[in-house]
């Protein structure tokens, strides 16, 4: 269960509040790489987790302190759009029809929705999705997530903090980019711990025997010229596979499937008389790739 | 730009059509771990793509060959639910009212929607949402959402392999499980050239001097219980950072921030009357995190 | 700032595993009326909240407390999953094809992107939407909004509590339930001390005087018979109105307003040719109803 | 069945067009406070109505009012969007490249998607989701949902006002804003003659001996402070409750339940292999909080 | 505006009510082929049209009719649930754990959410989504989609027809599918007054002469053959255009632009830093596609 | 199966870099008028197609195409913002706080979440979605879903010619526009061998014999007015239909059917007690219109 602190982790101030700001840091409380995300994603795989308990407990506990970050930057956006209001609609009723210019470069709906404060959406209001939250069951794969997902928040992070240069806002990103380096070294150091590239192919668990031998480390060049591109040297393409399972090679995409042929349509599925025939005049009444 | 061949990249086909293996192969063509989003994942990352063109190229190779695979699942599920459908539909009108025993576990839109064929929805007719391809332009946070991408996928297609006893299907997916293990290699050894852990913190080109030095390698522990759990041995909490740039430490949560205090309400706000004044009936005008 | 205890803050136990069931708990879990709507709805309103503090103090707390319901619903459906999985997938490989009956009640996804655990969606595998949160600034608004969430949350838990036997989930559900009673009671309560039924029309900083005084107690019948249905006896059509500022009255639907006719496409928006002229031919170049 | 008639409900005109305030209006059409979610949500609300009939009588006659509220808005939209077209393309042309001056407020799917007409989407262009629409069986749970509906839409209708100074609009607007004072009132009136206050806990029909009788009147406090907050004098935690049915109370939050321990992964579920034990080196199959 | 009669437009009887074909029906209220989505689409087209008055009166007309038919089928959805609703609880109760046997057709919201009433979503419970209105302020673009709407429409309505005996629904079905028939004839009249074949290409206000005049008529192949398939006797590939403005060919694909070079990655991007210099060891700052 | 070559399909260049013409491009991408909705649409539609195979073989080269188009666009939106971002940055840090003015009219999240290229959304930000893809199984419906999309794609391309004067970019929508123009061409010649207006009703499969032969012909006018619109000398209400099946004529609406009596609320649905007695005092368990 989760208790509360009414003190904030760490200190949001604002010099001078700035509505356009208020609506950059959206992304990162409703937007795919925001801290919503993560929380829940953290959260959620704790809650599934089967297997050592530490990583359940870990879980836990970053995925509390996400929620910690969710409440800053809420607090941020609402300090951004505060001081700005009054002006803003002074300005609005008294140099009509300005709406445009004042208006532009925030999110309208912090004002029509919320009265000055934040939304669960990203910069554009588009709604935070719960089909974000990754939680497959497979540790190495949920940890994967884990980096991709603090790797692209870190990078949204240094771009807030390039955007801005309110002192307060900044310190507040610095604060917030160190948690994600942490983040991502300790999703790293799981998947150390539970082999690192010998974790590969994920899940491990699923017998390699079982899958296409001729395929398993081969990459297939799909461009049109007659030959494949070589990447000659590259990691890739050449030597010993990642997870030292196999060998690199490079293979030309070739078709080893036949044209499919579905079977006539269904009458009960109404289709277009039309189509009850076809070239020939004749239609079979199954498909020859199914078994008869 | 692109081109076609009528033949499919490998060979598909049912032993016994099955409507409800239909509804679970779904989830592979346009669930959040399936062949569209990794398709337009890697082709939008290659448009976007600056620095060392070989990326580009291969993103651009792999992507194409992503589309063979809805191409090939897309099959699939027309095929599964071909045969099956006249017996389908015979059974529903003779035995009335059976739909729910025919149809309970199949998509229902499977018949309503397509006339018995593949949608671009997942498993529950959910559908494909474009806000799941990630491109961020860094391209080691791209490869981690590749790799995690490719994990996921790859746990998806054992349990639909584990779902099935069709030969023709079991043949198809330990083809589509082989490229999922060539994938998460292609991406590991990208990152292996740009870095590896070096790579971290992604994104590297941010002057980490800019980050707080306090955070960035400490595990914040916010279990409730007085000491924090201290993980003993393991590998993220204590010895150099993954990335090779710390030390990890263990620091109990606690709040380094304010209780956050706004300002009252804007009055073009619209907020009720008597939310103008606070517990002491003064309210200022502007936050105190606000400078004034 | 937030905390975690490891232990639940209620008991969750499971007699009998049931996949079914735990597809139906998962619209307590992400659906429109579910915890974590409520969770983040709560949390929004507090991180927001303007005006006397003890209600940011209130919605802190409560929201904390929705936490720790997710968790005891998430833990509930991967407890229902559990067991079940080895017989049904001993099942599925033996007994193929029969994936539809022991997988047309349950959620496929919980076994195909889960493994076995619960996500951030409804019971048909809906994604949670962030647009669902409401947070308005104005505090009697958003009280209204979370009496309905707890009312339609209870509804919901009291199906839930009739769809079981097991005694585990009944007993955790009849302390969701009470939970539920105390939290529409609550929010009631802060009604109460804003004003009651006084507190309307909400928002009553608002001047009445700025709206229609032909309307605002007026019940308008859209019925289409000659004379208006009467709802004889009915509180909403005679009487005080319930806020105490106006008189109920009935008034039959009519047009005050004109027919609409907007000009003529405008050149750059590439209308058919044949739309430049009206009936008569000619085509004016702005509305009647814009002032020139 | 329902019927048009080609006049408006009220008169809509336009002053000055204003493009960036057709944007603003979009939040009313389109916007989860807006007016299609609130008409079919009467709508749908009759049409599942059991009980008293004047129930259902009185949500189709206001729902069928709501239809004209859309028209009239949308009517709005296009007008403000018009008059400004021709300017704004010809100045598009003649001073390149300013599109972003001049179409940096108004959404630009106004002029791509529709020619300068409504949409059915919010003002940041998210479409308008069936998932709001609430309609639960539950006539008290409804009509809390339809007051918080019309609370938030005469909120968002109030700050519209105060957006503009153009004539017209704020004669429309003070129409919509006197509507949602008689909706709100007639909404309170229904909850009134089913009981007021004495409705509660909603759904009454459940018998309240069922839910757990510790937590249903209780006050959970989560705050981290060793002494619960004891909010003096407030009204949710001393005294009667609101629905005369039980005492507040306040408790300090604390875990009844256990730590959660989750079984062994199942095997085809395909964790990682390293998953399949504890940190004991042993794992159960099935949980503790499952019965064997 | 709008007004509305008690009785439904069409007779609306369940012989056996079937909550199974309750959750079919839902498709043709909030799928995409669904009534709510062409009442909304009519609606919103006549609100914004623009040109001769007579369209905008019959789409005001038709648009109203939906309205009806939404009612009709959310009517049908209400007492396909009703009887069944009793026996199927007690079910769940005396035979538990068969929730999945008998829920498993059904949507489970029909009884969580609704308590046994119609929603605004499709079969699967994925909700109406307002992306779907298409009124693009071109009349004949307009027309086209919704013979698009009427045609898919009306192929869900016989599918519908066909998975059910009951006569009641039968009846109701074979109402909405002649309503479908007329109103495919009623939009292919609005083009063949606006000038049939010869509308083509749409909009046909923009001069056609600012079209790229090689490819407006030419099939482009790209089939990988070295040969482009032929088509022989294909309408679409051989003689006059179906618009009497050009003559059909036949092209094989090939590339007229040139590989796409962008240029570095802007320092503000925060890309790695590896990706700051290219395969030879320099990247210009610009690409070679945007003029210096 | 799918092939690339690394050249454009046409070539892309930009003269000056406009960060909100990239925002408006991407309505061209992931909107509903967009080329990934077209490219998918005519993908699934070959995958899913049964009957004359010139067909499938036809869908597949346009969806193949089409991939080439999505690659058009993103590489111009790239160039768009290429060149303007270092200048875009640079004044966001010299003359903070402009982030508005300067980013007031592009996308935040191509800087934010991108750093700087095409995402997969629309011109308002929000994703592309799978459900706008029609493949219904019908080839002449999918026909019109087709004419449909390039009417409104084409009449979105020429707003955006219209709203740039960069002549690369000018070039590359002329070519866009004339692929539209073929391709609206290319459905409609299907549509003629298909049988052209005699294709209708569609489905043309379903026996005309088992629709309402009242009203499949029949213009319902629901104007309030006593007198319906007559539509003097207009094609859809006078004359032979469309089809050749039938004869136009114009029906007042009127209700032929009941108005709705539901049964009284299942007590396992748990409404208000006071729901389960109507008006008389007594409540049936069964609604009319349900057989006994």
């Amino acid at each position: 269960m989760f208790y509360h602190d009414k003190r904030l982790q760490y200190k949001v101030r604002v010099e001078k509040p700035n509505p356009q700001f208020a609506r950059l840091l959206q992304q990162a409380i409703g937007g795919i790489e925001g801290e919503i995300r993560v929380c829940l994603q953290y959260l959620f795989q704790a809650w599934g987790n089967r297997g050592p308990v530490k990583y359940r407990d870990m879980l836990l506990e970053t995925g509390t302190e996400e929620i910690s970050h969710i409440e800053m930057l809420s607090t941020a956006v609402a300090l951004n759009l505060e001081g700005a209001s009054g002006n803003m609609v002074e300005k609005i009723v008294q140099e009509n029809p300005v709406v445009g210019e004042i208006m532009g470069g925030m999110d309208p709906r912090h004002y029509l929705s919320t009265g000055l404060a934040a939304m669960a959406t990203d910069s554009n209001g588009v709604p935070f999705n719960g089909s974000w939250i990754v939680a497959s069951g497979n540790t190495v794969a949920d940890m994967y997530s884990n980096v991709a997902a603090e790797s692209t928040g870190r990078a949204l992070a240094t771009r807030l903090w390039k955007s801005t240069d309110d002192p307060g806002m900044k310190d507040m990103l610095s604060f917030l980019i160190a948690r994600d380096t942490m983040h991502q070294n300790q999703w790293l150091a799981v998947i150390e711990e539970l082999g690192g590239m010998n974790a590969h192919p994920v899940p491990n668990s699923f017998p390699q025997s079982e899958e296409n031998q001729q395929f398993n480390y081969s990459f297939v060049s799909t461009n049109i010229e007659n030959e494949a591109l070589t990447y000659e040297g590259s990691r890739f393409t050449h030597g010993p596979s990642i997870d030292g399972k196999g060998e690199f090679k490079v293979v030309k995409a070739q078709p080893l499937g036949d044209e499919p042929k579905l079977g006539a349509p269904a009458p009960e599925g109404f289709a277009q008389t039309e189509q009850m025939t076809n070239n020939d005049g004749i239609l079979g009444t199954l498909s020859d790739m199914v078994s008869k």
